[in-house]
C-alpha cells in the first residue's frame, strides 16, 4: 500500500477506536492492534496518540469546510445556501460517523497548538454558519445569529449520539428533516408562527 | 453538615471535576482534594467512582422530569406545553452546567444496571418529548417525532459546550431563543416557510 494510503487507513482505524473507547483509554498498542500495523510502521507516521487525534480532527475539518464552502456555493438564494450548509453537513457525519463522535467528543483532548489551531477552523466554520443564519432572516441580531448558529451545530453533531447510518432512515432523509426543522420549526399553524417570532 | 447534606455537596463537587477533567481521568482522591472530604468520608456514602457517576446521572435526571411534567402541566396548548418543556430543560441545565456535561459526556461511562436504568429514563423523558412534538404539530409521523425530538435534545444538550452562565446571555432568553428557533425556525419569509412544509 503506498505511504500516503496507509497513513489514511491508519486515521481511519485510529477514529474507529478513539470514537468506541474514547482517546483516553486507548494506547498506541490498542492502536495497533486495530490497524494491523505494528508500532514502528505507526512512528513512522506520527509522532504519538495525540498526533493521530489532531491529524484525524484536522483533516476531517478541513474536508467538511471545504465541502460545506462548495455546496453554499450553488446557490444565491439565502435559504438555499442554508439549507445546502446543513444538508452538507449532516450527510458528510452520516458518512464519517466515527470521526464526528471523534470531533464534538474529544474536542477537549487536544493541548498546547493542535488545541488551537482546531479553535480557529471552528470558529471559521462557526462564522460561515452565522453568517448564513444572518442572510437567511435579516432581522436577527449578531447574538442572535451567533446562539442560533450554535443551536444549529447541537442539533446536528449530536447526531453521533443516536443515529445509525445503516438504519432505516438514510442520511439524505435524516438531512431533510433537519433542513425542515432548521428553517421552519416544529410549529403548525402560522397564527403561531407570528405570535412566537422573535 | 447533616449526611445528606454532605452527599448532596459531595455529588455537586464530584459533578464539577468529572466535567473539567473526564470521568475516565478522575480518582477517588482527586475528588477528595476536591469535596475537602476524607476517602474514608467518600466511602461511607459510595463505593466508588461509578457509583458517584451513576447518583450524579439518575439524581439530575429524576429532577429534570419531574420538573418537565409540572411545567408541562402548566398549559393545555400543544405549543405552550412544548415551548415549557424546552425552557425548563433550557433554565435548568444553565444552572446545572456541571451535571449536565457529565450527562451528556459520559452517558458511556456507566455500566450494567446503572447504565440500563438511565437509558430507561433517558427513554421516557425521550418520549415525552417526541409526545409533544406530536401534539404541536399533527402532521409528522411516528418517525418524524422521534427524528425531531432528537434533534431538539441536541440543541439544548449541546449547550455545554458553548454557553457560560455568567455571560452577558442570560438563561432566561438563551432559553427563549432556542424555543423560538425550536417552534418557528431561522426562515424569516412565509413563502419560504410554505415551500419548505412538510
Amino acid at each position: 500500500m503506498p505511504s500516503d494510503l496507509r497513513l489514511d487507513h491508519l486515521l481511519r482505524a485510529a477514529a474507529r477506536v478513539f470514537a468506541r473507547d474514547g482517546y483516553h483509554r486507548t494506547s498506541m498498542r490498542d492502536l495497533a492492534l486495530a490497524s494491523g500495523m505494528s508500532l514502528a510502521g505507526m512512528y513512522y507516521y506520527v509522532r504519538g496518540k495525540e498526533e493521530l487525534l489532531t491529524l484525524i480532527q484536522e483533516r476531517c475539518f478541513d474536508q467538511v469546510m471545504d465541502g460545506a464552502r462548495v455546496a453554499v456555493a450553488q446557490s444565491r438564494d439565502p435559504a438555499e445556501r442554508l439549507q445546502a450548509f446543513i444538508r452538507h453537513h449532516v450527510t458528510f457525519f452520516a458518512d464519517h460517523m466515527a470521526e464526528m463522535k471523534v470531533l464534538s467528543h474529544e474536542a477537549d483532548s487536544l493541548t498546547g497548538n493542535a488545541a488551537q489551531a482546531m479553535r480557529s477552523k471552528k470558529k471559521a466554520y462557526s462564522t460561515l454558519l452565522a453568517d448564513l443564519v444572518g442572510k437567511a432572516n435579516t432581522e436577527l441580531t449578531a447574538e442572535e445569529r451567533r446562539v442560533r448558529a450554535y443551536a444549529l451545530f447541537g442539533m446536528m453533531n449530536w447526531i453521533y449520539t443516536w443515529y445509525r447510518p445503516d438504519g432505516a432512515l438514510k442520511p439524505a432523509e435524516l438531512a431533510d428533516q433537519v433542513c425542515t426543522l432548521a428553517l421552519h420549526g416544529i410549529s403548525l399553524h402560522e397564527d403561531a408562527h407570528d405570535a412566537g417570532r422573535r
